[in-house]
């Protein structure tokens, strides 16, 4: 048990900084970037493609290739990508490291509406010294696209069958349709041209370390796994709280978007099942997906009742802040419509139908223009079952005895990602008292590395072919089905109002009312 | 749930300054330390007592007597008793409040082994404008001595009956017997002349606030209490190591006494019965004695098979220090005999043959002149059914692939009093692997006051008449049985060595053999 002896003398010095990671990819490769002239491509895509060759995390052989519509050569496109990249990396650029990178990039200039631009593409790319024979193709474009691009695609023989010597693979952007049909009709059309196992659904949330971190929390320990059900858990609460708006021209999007399409249903239910789910045979990529499906299926589907009471959807309205400067409101925001009903905060509290977990409130919320910046998940924990001790809470000196508060865990994803554990502890007085304490894991005071961008890490999966962190079909249609009937009440001529809340306040009072009856209150912290 | 926030937010302003305890005290005292003159007087009482007076935890009226052969006048002793403050105390000492204090302190010359001295004592008592009628009598003298001065004290009546308007209360310092049959005689005499509820056996251990944190973590926590079984515990590690030898003249007690009888029979035991026991119906004294004493009455009584196999004796012979300087052996110590065979180290192997315990090893250890200071409990828990994961362990920049670690809670009494909980957390790297790390939580980060030294905590609860940090008739037997065959063995002529380690070290190698066909170790660090 040596390691014990370690681990304390690593916890007495401070953060470990871990050697870089040896992953050594063999297979070579061509990146094909579709909509390479956008948003995406250069604050997201190069950067990390970037950040990878710096790391060896870029196989020997490799080509990266932008396709757009844009007047770019590849000299011009390189221009583009070495300033993308120097705006937008998050480790110091060296400038040799940047150039011989460059020498890498490439641009297919073409329309990808157009089959004839693929057919091009294909002749290219048939320059195997250029162009390595493996694909990987990254669909950085408008959604209604994806059907038209991926039979392009297909029909000009950039898609390797599965059984080729080299592999396609292609990866997809949110959103993955706007509501059940729409995603199952594009997942018909996408596995028409392309097998399951060549699709990778991307969402970046889970690339995120923390997230990953919940299996192997809940996993690789064998304390917390008990703890992690109707007996012990009374509700878990899911919070994806942003403080921006509608700034760059995102309301453009957000707007025929909203919080439901843009983050609960992907995200925040993913978070759901990532904290929810049974522990999985292995940790290959079907176990886990198989084990994720099986809760998004055992939601408890909204009831009408549920639709009015356990859905609450919010727009914020123009607010001043502390120093008297005014927010704007939603409706005045740039590329927003002046009469938009587009909510811009949800709170869903579901239920999971299965044996571990019937019960248990799971609540669900997201919003733009809120308080404060915060991605977590609560688990908070039933209260002991004897009230043996005085609990005593304080503010400042001021000291009150109080109820026993239950036990909490949270995961936090952004920012300041870490563990904490809530517990009551005996204050250090001559009575038997207990405060509220914390216990807490950091990753940033644990481990000095940088955490490495979501994109890398999904990239890289990309490249070796693990789809674990990728969204199955099934997986994304069950997550549709669970919010379909939302989407379908609010399309009805119904009543179901949008509640105004400030901006930078915690969203509007309305959503309070989905705890009604319980003793809980959203964690607004 | 507005503490959540405030938790947080001094979570976050660094340590809480505890306001001062408010406890009234009304009921005036004398305290009447019977040998005065000593060590624990001069070192632990008489500066606990001053702290509780600056800190306001005397009533308003009382009165400090010291009893002794030595030739104290009042005012001599008041000497004695300021320096003794001045040099022991742990917080800064206002010259003002100590000469108040040192008003109150008085001096009664007499022989406690002589009943002449106990009638002079009840007569000067009588003048209750100086002596308050509650009367707490401390006993700092020899232990052969308890049965006489309790003899002479009732017969001189200075032990008022339970029922009378004012309170006699008698404070046991160990050691209470030196195997059960002694101690048993000794409750017999003592409750000859004292009903229970007058006795107080102190163990010091008991008021550490670490221990007291014991009770309150297990209980005041719905989460950690369910952890506490079989099902999920391999063992249990309770340590109580030290660096000290046989300085300022401690050997000629400890000779007679070696490790067993001077911890483990009373402090690690206590130990093993705070981590173990059932949850008490109240947190009244008898409620927690009784757990306690069932505790030690399901200790499964040592075979002749464990007394060889189970418990390991050791003694510190000569080494030389990093720097070569000699550590001397302990049979060269000041006041030890240069035979003695007296244990200076003691490891040993209990089961508790309860539902809850059944199968689980408890180990305790306990020496002088080992590596390192600490005292600590540990609960190892069992490793997760399922291996997922791929654990990594690094030593510097070096990483190795290894097993899963299991869980681990510790219990840090001393020093750097907290609690700390080992997990596996997934490591910020590109693959999926998870390393050791801690949560913790430490009592001088938390709280910035000093912790209360556990004799001011212990005199107070005497004062209010609490007794659940002392130790019960039936509990001190209790634990004299488990330890008993232990000193049978030892004292009979069969084969049981006393192995010989380095002062210095961890302890002879043959404790290792206690774990012998298991995964587990003993956690030195």
């Amino acid at each position: 048990m040596s390691e014990i002896v370690q681990t304390e003398t690593k916890q007495g010095r401070g953060p470990e900084t871990i050697p870089p990671t040896t992953i050594h990819l063999s297979q070579p490769v061509t990146i094909n970037i579709l909509g390479a002239s956008g948003d995406l491509t250069q604050r997201k895509l190069l950067p990390a493609l970037f950040a990878m060759y710096v790391q060896k995390l870029l196989p020997d052989e490799f080509a990266i290739l932008g396709f757009a519509r844009r007047d770019y050569t590849d000299e011009t496109f390189r221009q583009f990508a070495g300033e993308a990249i120097r705006q937008f990396a998050r480790l110091p650029v060296e400038s040799e490291a940047l150039a011989t990178f460059c020498e890498h990039v490439f641009y297919h200039r073409g329309d990808i509406e157009e089959y004839a631009s693929f057919r091009s593409l294909y002749t290219k790319l048939f320059d195997r010294r250029l162009f390595p024979a493996n694909h990987l193709h990254y669909l950085s474009i408008r959604p209604e696209l994806f059907a038209t691009v991926l039979s392009h695609m297909k029909a000009s023989g950039l898609i390797n069958p599965i059984d080729a010597p080299n592999w396609s693979r292609v990866v997809i952007e949110k959103p993955f349709g706007r509501d059940w049909e729409t995603a199952h009709a594009l997942n018909q059309s996408v596995l028409q041209h392309l097998h399951e196992s060549q699709v990778y659904r991307i969402d970046h949330f889970l690339g995120k370390e923390t997230v990953q971190n919940i299996l192997s929390f809940r996993f690789a320990n064998a304390i917390f796994e008990p703890l992690f059900s109707s007996h012990l858990v009374d509700h878990i609460q899911i919070t994806a709280a942003e403080t921006v708006g509608m700034e760059s021209g995102r309301g453009a999007y957000y707007d025929a978007s909203g919080a439901l399409r843009d983050m609960l249903q992907n995200h925040l239910l993913q978070l759901m099942c990532l904290v929810t789910m049974e522990p999985p045979a292995s940790m290959t990529a079907d176990a886990i997906r198989n084990e994720k499906v099986k809760v998004l299926q055992s939601v408890h589907p909204l009831s009408d009742v549920d639709l009015k009471k356990a859905v609450v959807r919010g727009q914020y309205v123009a607010s001043t802040d502390a120093n008297g400067k005014e927010r704007p409101s939603y409706r005045s925001e740039d590329r927003v419509a002046t009469d938009s009903k587009t909510e811009t905060f949800l709170a869903v509290r579901l239920s999971i139908d299965n044996w571990r977990w019937a019960g248990v409130p799971i609540y669900l919320r997201t919003g733009k223009r809120l308080a404060r910046r915060v991605t977590e998940i609560a688990v908070q924990f039933k209260k002991p079952p004897l009230q043996l001790f005085q609990t005593v809470e304080c503010d400042g000196d001021v000291c009150d005895l109080t109820g026993t508060s239950p036990n909490q865990l949270v995961f936090r994803i952004q920012p300041d990602e870490g563990i904490s554990l809530r517990f009551a502890a005996k204050r250090p007085v001559m009575q038997v008292q207990v405060e509220n304490v914390a216990m807490d894991f950091s990753y940033s005071e644990t481990w000095q590395n940088q955490l490495p961008e979501a994109y890398e890490r999904l990239l890289l999966d990309v490249l070796r072919g693990d789809t674990t962190l990728f969204t199955r079909s099934d997986e994304v249609e069950a997550e549709w089905r669970v919010v379909d009937p939302i989407l379908k009440a609010w399309a009805s001529n119904g009543d179901f109002p949008l509640a105004e809340y400030p901006a930078g306040s915690w969203g509007p009072t309305e959503a309070d009312a989905l705890m009604h009856g319980t003793d809980e209150e959203w964690l607004n912290r």
